[in-house]
């Protein structure tokens, strides 16, 4: 009866439009970060085999794609968003279980609307198929288009267990929007998450007649696999938001067969603050940034990691206001122990690059996975001898001030920057900071990919002008952005061109008439809604 | 005075928008293809001091680029177009010395003609701003573009002196267009046309005011410094077009720092003639192939290396009449002695998998580099057997005729495809191929960059429709045409977004007011040439 139960509780894989149990013999369970205790359930390590064949089965669904029609697609999306809403209750009681983020606001409020929102643009942008940027040349004609390149594993980070899930983030709904089956690798975080949404979103393409193998659910292989399938040559392409070390592992395999990898690493998003803008709203910027650093316990790929001030009284003022506001701001629970023991590393780091600790530092001593709210302080001669140490990213509720002596030493550190997602100057209204400003902008410009004025980088709108992304080692290209629809469903595609080929063998979209009416097109240099001729 | 003459005859390398002496020690000297002998003029072997020396006074050119026009960067580009119109006479009687090309009509009527073209092109399209895909979201206030992303390197091939030359050909007009600067390396088997190039692209950006080391030219290096300067963090990007293993080391180098290395490498060009095609057209397809496969000796990228039929009479009779063209076709000249080594080998590499001479095969005997027009068969069922060995691109006048026994086997042939730059299927005009051009149709589309339908790949038109790319390995990243401006232009940029940022710090391309009135740009959802608001 025990043996039973415990074989029971081994969560099934999703292969090929079947839950089934998994032929791997290594398990493992997610752990509750308040408590640290093992969760209930246990979740297979899938073997090569397993990881091949759910590839395979990719590749016929991507075969098969090529005769659903957009708007099918579409709606196999929007049903998948109306399944999570219906069943949001048990989808953010597990979440929060999980990742110990709180159901409200963050799960229920934000983050599951948000990712609800995601798959209804990918719906909208699928049937709408401008994301695709199609181009006529009626003289010659020659037509080209973006078009699915294949199957796409997405592996989904620890921070969003809705919104980048492997199975229902943005990186999902940009590949399925793109015509691509996803084989889904779950974040050993929140298994069981993202196995409640690969419930409905398998449901969801059954209900819509979607290709079996559309949608699939691993929940964990070796890095090994990890590397073999990113070499594979049935593989379209790799999302991948998480941890350095393996994504720059899965993207080194990928690249010898030349997969498209893209990745989101990490990033310590500096923020430089001008002298002009602390004499203005001191007060301001001290609650935006203690806000934006601490919100979610500092687990954001744009958490402001690094402040940059130059030297005197007002950045004094701010530095010990902010520690003040550390010390008495509640500590938030991390993700789980290995996000603890990471940020603790990278502290240590920081500390022996030269960063002295104004507040926090250590464990805060209590049951769960907790770190103190953390402040650290450099110099700027100091930050230019370890510049690549004092980079280091620590992930979570902590941030770093440099402190430079004068613009040349800000502009030298700032020269010494990485790339990073987003990059923030806070600046006098009033025009004090101009010259500052325009001697820094084009140091940063080129280093981030969005620039912020005024404000902190926290907030990613899911705007078609949204970059999400920027310069190695921040993401894996500087050219796509992973958040913003349509525009992020062109990572999971390939430029098509066709030569003369003869009309009625043309896509939809490269025909003479606008498929939808609503299909915006490049023809002969002018983009337009109209038909041909 | 032996001495001094030799001296002087070492070729002076442009750094900074200086000529001067290389401070190399090693020369080399090019080849002319007809007698073998090596033509005047020593040029050097740039040792890393200088490579590096050329790569920083690019990173100074890239941050003054930021403040030239979109007009004066266009300027340079018309004024350059100009010049080389002007000193056409010496350029292409130079390049037909060093390539074998003939001065008409190839160098002069169509080859020089197209460079001055893409100039132009690329001129006008830095000035309309339309290739950068401006976006709005006025709600939020995020815009976002692409934009120049720093010093671009470009390596030129064997094939195209001037329409693909690193400092004249459609990568540096891309790159240029974009706002890089470049620092091109002259494709060895050219590099007095490329001296005589680079002093008009000097002249020219003197004459319009650009930074120094905006252009830069290098005749060679060793590839281990290839290596050095593709993983160098200064380097923006690089563009190469040539041989598959030294590009695949570039690419390497440049992965392990997230550069991006545009590559196009190799490609044999499938053309599948179906049956109702020859039934209906044999000697027109004959006569179109033949041309094809010969012309410019077959050094083209999109040459067809590859031709795929079903068995039976008509393919029977196809086959005997292009042996018997191919034996009476002069036989061209080619680029030099490596890549008449090098065909001659790919020959010896297919007979050896396999594949049976039907016309030529070896060396023709003449006193120039030569090989006889090559006309080689092998069983589709032979093929399956050695389908890696029988991909062998044999670069130059020679082809590979596949005879499948029926569809099935056809379609297995085609799933062992690489990645080629194009694919092309004959088929009756009057329905009787259609069900074998639907069952071969989605084969084909997913591994070449351009399909085109009854006509040979050789003409590559320099439309914004076209796609000179191709999944792996034919290029690096399927995602992004070499021919066709504006789109190449977008390889040579990283995706760039403003958050909240104050409207007089935009780039004049995303202020509300259109800047050109001419510039299409994405407001809301809808392009328009419209101002905001």
């Amino acid at each position: 009866m025990h043996i039973i139960k415990y074989m029971e509780s081994i969560r099934p894989v999703l292969i090929n439009g079947e839950w089934r149990k998994s032929s791997g013999t290594d398990t493992f369970q997610a752990i509750n970060p308040l408590t640290r205790e093992p969760l209930e359930g246990c979740f297979p390590v899938s073997p090569w085999e397993e990881v091949e064949e759910a590839l395979i089965a990719a590749e016929k669904a991507f075969v098969a794609l090529r005769s659903v029609s957009n708007e099918d697609r579409a709606a196999f999306l929007n049903n998948y968003a109306a399944r999570l809403e219906a069943r949001a209750e048990e989808l953010v009681d597990t979440a929060s279980r999980e990742t110990a983020l709180p159901v409200e606001p963050r799960l229920k409020s934000v983050e599951l609307p948000r990712t609800v929102n995601q798959l209804k643009l990918a719906a909208n942008a699928a049937e709408k198929a401008s994301w695709c940027l199609p181009t006529i040349d009626t003289q010659l004609n020659i037509r080209s288009m973006y078009s699915a390149l294949g199957p796409v594993c997405v592996f989904g980070p620890n921070n969003f267990p809705f919104a980048f899930n492997g199975i229902s983030g943005g990186d999902f709904a940009a590949a399925i929007g793109a015509g691509n089956p996803v084989i889904a690798k779950a974040n050993p975080g929140h298994p069981d998450t993202s196995r409640l949404l690969a419930e409905e979103a398998s449901a969801a393409a059954e209900a819509t007649g979607m290709p079996r193998g559309i949608v699939q659910l691993l929940y964990r292989f070796s890095h090994e696999d990890g590397s073999r399938l990113a070499a594979h040559p049935l593989l379209g392409a790799i999302g991948y938001t998480g941890a350095k070390s393996p994504g720059l592992k899965l993207k080194q395999a990928a690249d010898t067969v030349g997969t498209p990898a893209y990745l989101e690493l990490s990033s310590i998003n500096p923020v430089v603050i001008l002298p002009g803008a602390l004499k203005e709203r001191a007060n301001e910027i001290i609650s935006e940034f203690s806000t934006s650093c601490l919100m979610g316990t500092g687990q954001f790929c744009t958490n402001p990691g690094l402040i940059l001030l130059l030297a005197g009284q007002e950045s004094d003022h701010f530095i010990s206001e902010v520690q003040s506001k550390f010390d008495q701001a509640p500590v938030g629970t991390l993700l789980g122990p290995n996000v603890e023991s990471q940020l603790l590393s990278g502290i240590e780091c920081l500390k022996s690059a030269g960063a002295e600790v104004l507040a926090g530092g250590t464990s805060d001593g209590s049951k769960g996975c907790c770190v103190q709210n953390t402040l650290m302080k450099v110099t700027g001669r100091q930050f230019l001898k370890e510049s690549e140490l004092l980079q280091t990213e620590a992930f979570g509720n902590q941030s770093l001030v440099v402190i430079a002596d004068d613009l040349e030493e800000l502009r030298a550190v700032l020269s010494c920057m990485e790339g990073n997602l987003t990059g923030c100057i806070y600046s006098s209204t009033e025009g004090a900071d101009e010259d500052h400003y325009n001697q820094i902008e084009p140091i940063i410009r080129r280093r981030v990919g969005r620039l912020l004025n005024d404000k902190m980088p926290t907030g990613v709108a899911v705007s078609e002008a949204m970059n999400h992304g920027g310069p190695f080692p921040a993401t894996g290209h500087s050219g796509f952005t992973a958040v913003g629809i349509p525009a992020s469903l062109i990572r999971f595609s390939a430029l098509q061109c066709y030569d003369a080929v003869r009309s009625s063998r043309l896509p939809v979209v490269l025909q003479d008439t606008n498929p939808t009416g609503k299909t915006w097109r490049r023809i002969d240099g002018e983009w337009t809604l109209k038909d041909i001729g």
